[in-house]
């Protein structure tokens, strides 16, 4: 049987989703705690792997088991063995060919940025911190630069194995809300595509973030994104302010 | 001169606001932090304590300093010097007479609970999680009659040197919204008084949780109020999902 599973983490304490040796991860957390109780070997497949510290709300994946369980049961089992920091919310059995990364249509990311002062400590671990003025107005009018098909070079790893770098931005817009809890205005970027590639949604919300200071203009962001030359684009902002926020299926 | 202080902290690291030896407290933190820079021996006065675990969103705070600062300064100042788990927010001067403690006219806590099947990873530290049916409506039917001054012996530390037990509940409602991020229900109770006993706001919300879930009636409630027996009141509930609002001043 095939089971769909809608996660959550807080990726603060995790090495990122994919398994790696002696380090924590999230893939790594739920086959260990899937292996506890399935014979054959697990492999937890995610919608994509997200990098160390970057967060997901709505992180999908797919594990096949020969044994069987019904949905609650095998929620409430993955959810006691492994770390109150990663929880499976749902669990759905679902058709043999469905895998959560191949069948993936869109994936949102939203990226956090507290504009203060100072930041409260109940963002911390989930938003950026910005004490400069920021202008969403610009930022909000520059991002429409990004929609579309384009080569993505400019605005990933250096170093990849990925040898197609054409993604579909479908989505972008920024928001601002003050946030009466922590006394700051949040900023939201929120990006959808049909694929990223590694480092690109935290390139572009960098390279955004120079524009919103004043730093950088839309010219220099046009002549990076036709060009792929890396040196056009801005610094990579941290881990810790993005989220996974939901992955589309058909 | 005498500064005036608003201050958040994530509570889960520390073992409550008060001095404590060799234990990580918050008035601890930024007596040690302001020690740095001040020369005479530095005394931060809370407008009460907290508890092991319990968050402030708004803690206010007064430390008298010989040393002239601008506000801006002092507030970076301790901020570069204390974890990142607590912040001042803001600083402001004020007179003398300013005693964040016997100045204080009327504190608010928020309690929140996460209803739902599942904790989110991103309310674990700020929420009590109960997976059962809580009926709100009937909480808030008896909430009022929490209402207004009475010895709240039943609903506080059986332990305790405070001799007058009697405080003025001002205001308690209870509410609940759609948190899509955890894709959960939250409950929030939010409860004011010029004063609250050791556990009070913990020993209430326990015992209307046990309403919630049909175990209490509002008779028995009553009871404990009217007799100070501890008995009739519910179990006290955990720390965590606690936090000081607001403290409001003349």
């Amino acid at each position: 049987m095939n089971f769909r599973l809608l996660l959550q983490y807080d990726g603060t304490d995790f090495h990122g989703w994919q398994v790696q040796n002696n380090l924590r991860t999230v893939q790594g957390e739920l086959e260990r705690a899937i292996g506890m109780f399935e014979e054959a070997e697990v492999k937890v497949i995610g919608s994509g792997r997200t990098d160390a510290g970057v967060h997901a709300e709505g992180q999908i994946a797919n594990v096949h088991l020969n044994r069987f369980f019904t949905t609650d049961k095998l929620r409430l089992a993955i959810n006691g063995n492994v770390g109150r920091d990663v929880r499976v919310l749902q669990v759905e059995e679902t058709d043999d060919n469905f895998h959560a990364r191949f069948s993936a249509k869109v994936k949102t990311y939203v990226y956090r940025v507290v504009n203060a002062p100072v930041i409260s400590p109940f963002w911390l671990r989930y938003a950026h911190h910005e004490a400069r003025f920021l202008d969403v107005a610009k930022m909000n009018e520059t991002a429409r630069l990004f929609l579309g098909e384009h080569d993505w070079t400019a605005f990933s790893a250096a170093r990849s194995d990925v040898e197609n770098r054409v993604r579909t931005v479908k989505e972008f817009a920024i928001d601002s809300f003050w946030d009466a809890r922590a006394n700051a205005v949040v900023i939201e970027f929120r990006i959808s595509a049909n694929g990223f590639l590694r480092y690109m949604v935290r390139s572009i919300v960098g390279t955004l973030l120079e524009v919103g200071r004043g730093e950088k203009d839309s010219d220099t962001i046009w002549a990076a994104i036709v060009s792929g030359d890396r040196d056009l684009a801005g610094k990579t902002a941290p881990a810790h302010g993005l989220t996974l926020l939901k992955v589309d299926y058909k």
